[in-house]
């Protein structure tokens, strides 16, 4: 068992091992007092794992109650939203009373929003249930839901009080699901660590979540909000997200962000802003990896939804540039010249 | 023209003065670099005030666009948020750009929230329409909107950049409206500064805002989050909206709060806590405003609502106890007692 401690606007650790999660009842005691914990999960999740965390919870001293709602990005929605609310004021829950997101990404967003906004905040625990949430979605606060518009763009920043990551949930990933936290992963290998790539090659999961933390910790503390640095962590979103929501959500965010990394290196090295075209070695990676880098969507598509990326501040947006493995920046363009940027990406 | 400047975990100004809306453009650019800014307002004040606060902030050289929602309490939702959501990402309003909330209480709550929570939070600027809102709702950042099972029950504490007050509004209120004021202003009496009552009761408005700024400018500085102290700014409420809700919002906040703070002064008395029953010279005032303050729902009925307070931590409850005219405090209850305290806070 190992802890990782975030210092952002509220201090947490992060917990990671192998079967912790039959102590989350003992781990929660020491950051909560008895209060009612309502864990919210989707109906694949709870099937496997809402047993074993009430367990634990009630053995510690808990009052429980849960909320299932279905499965996929599709769910991540404001109707969704409200039925949460609305279930967690059915079951009494107060302001001293906190949530328990269990599952990955989607579930993570959704509960961390509704614990941000019911009764204008409640604290809340997160616990990742897949590779990809586990590298990188399950801690920093950012939390949120999809409008018509485009992915994530209604939400808040709140931090956790806990984060428990537990690597016996990959066990039962599907080999989709444990590719698409690889992909998620490789962003980190870019923009902060060469040698992870290997690691994530080789799935090599426990020091690859662990190294994955330390970068983010260092972005979250430096930047929480995400006005500067901590953009970084968008590499490959502002074309991923926009290829993910063409997909109807089809396509699964560890993909479409593989594709989003493919062509945003490209288009930076295209546009002049870098020396080497890493897109050579990732799609080679990705291809590796068993992913299809190749996209299917046109630069006047992707560029209609692109134009909603939160990088994007008045006229500028930052795009995320591939220096070298290991090594990115960020670099101001001007919203006119986006469309050109990305249709040169995609060539 | 006066500046109150509110500390919290943000520093921002409160101007109130006679006509300050047709400079509400230079006040903006004093805190906002040029950016877009969607004005978000309600049918009623659509009419009345859009067309002066555009072309100040034109004419101090932002652009601007505009959403609006039909008047009232009924549209405090979460249907018309997601329609605010969907329309701010129609206009393209990015992180850098503003919300400008035009209006009464409702509209402060809602456009808040949806700044609030829009790409994970945007600026927004405070401009209150109505008396109620200058006396109270317009600073201190609590956002929220009303669910099935009552009213704020999600929101988030979000402090605006900037509040303007502009007194020739109260010109065009209704004396439904100014009551509705002067019924939340007496609240600031009875919690802070009893000379207050007399400044209500002679509509002396200016002194009466700018006292209640004074007061709850306080109150936030001390506890933004209203974990402890600014609890007192509830007094009344707890009864006061569970009446409103049981009304279907036909009866108006003031009103409905102007109750809640009669039978909340009586169940203190009664229960023992408190040495004077102020219920008698509370009920003197709202019949000099115009209030019937008799309270035609049972104990029953405004409990089964009351339980959703938001002054509720675990099983106890945060009652505002009016130990006399200008002076209250916080005392805890046990929610099984809840019922009974309201029951003999109607007889």
């Amino acid at each position: 068992m190992k802890r990782f401690t975030i210092s952002a606007s509220s201090t947490y650790d992060v917990i990671t091992g192998y079967d912790t999660i039959k102590d989350i009842g003992k781990y929660t005691g020491e950051v909560l007092d008895p209060c009612r914990l309502c864990i919210i999960t989707d109906s694949t999740v709870n099937n496997l794992y809402s047993q074993v965390v009430l367990t634990s919870l009630i053995e510690s001293g808990f009052q429980t109650s849960k909320i299932v709602f279905p499965s996929g990005e599709h769910s991540k929605n404001l109707s969704t939203y409200t039925n949460i609310l609305e279930a967690l004021a059915d079951e009494g829950i107060t302001r001293s009373d906190a949530v328990v997101a269990l599952g990955g990404g989607a579930v993570g967003d959704i509960a961390g929003f509704a614990a941000a906004t019911y009764m204008r905040g409640i604290r809340y625990i997160q616990i990742p249930t897949t590779y990809e949430a586990a590298v990188d979605a399950a801690y920093g606060g950012e939390t949120g839901l999809n409008l018509m518009s485009g992915k994530n763009l209604v939400g808040a920043f709140w931090q956790p009080s806990l984060v428990l990551c537990d690597y016996k949930f990959f066990e039962t990933l599907s080999d989709l699901k444990i590719k698409d936290g690889a992909a998620e992963a490789v962003k980190f290998a870019v923009i902060s660590e060469s040698s992870l790539a290997d690691h994530i090659l080789k799935n090599d999961y426990e020091y690859v979540v662990e190294r994955c933390i330390s970068i983010k910790k260092s972005l979250i503390e430096a930047d929480e909000k995400c006005y500067g640095l901590r953009q970084i962590l968008g590499f490959g979103h502002t074309v991923g997200q926009a290829v993910e929501k063409l997909s109807s959500y089809s396509l699964p965010h560890g993909h479409a962000v593989a594709i989003g990394m493919v062509v945003e290196s490209r288009a930076a090295f295209k546009a002049g802003l870098t020396k080497t075209d890493i897109s050579v070695e990732l799609t080679d990676i990705f291809k590796r990896l068993g992913f299809d880098t190749s996209c299917h969507y046109s630069a006047d598509e992707i560029y209609n939804l692109a134009v909603m990326d939160k990088k994007i501040f008045g006229d500028k947006i930052s795009v995320i540039v591939p220096e070298k493995f290991g090594k990115c920046s960020l670099h101001k363009i001007s919203i006119s010249n986006l469309r050109e940027y990305i249709r040169e990406g995609l060539k």
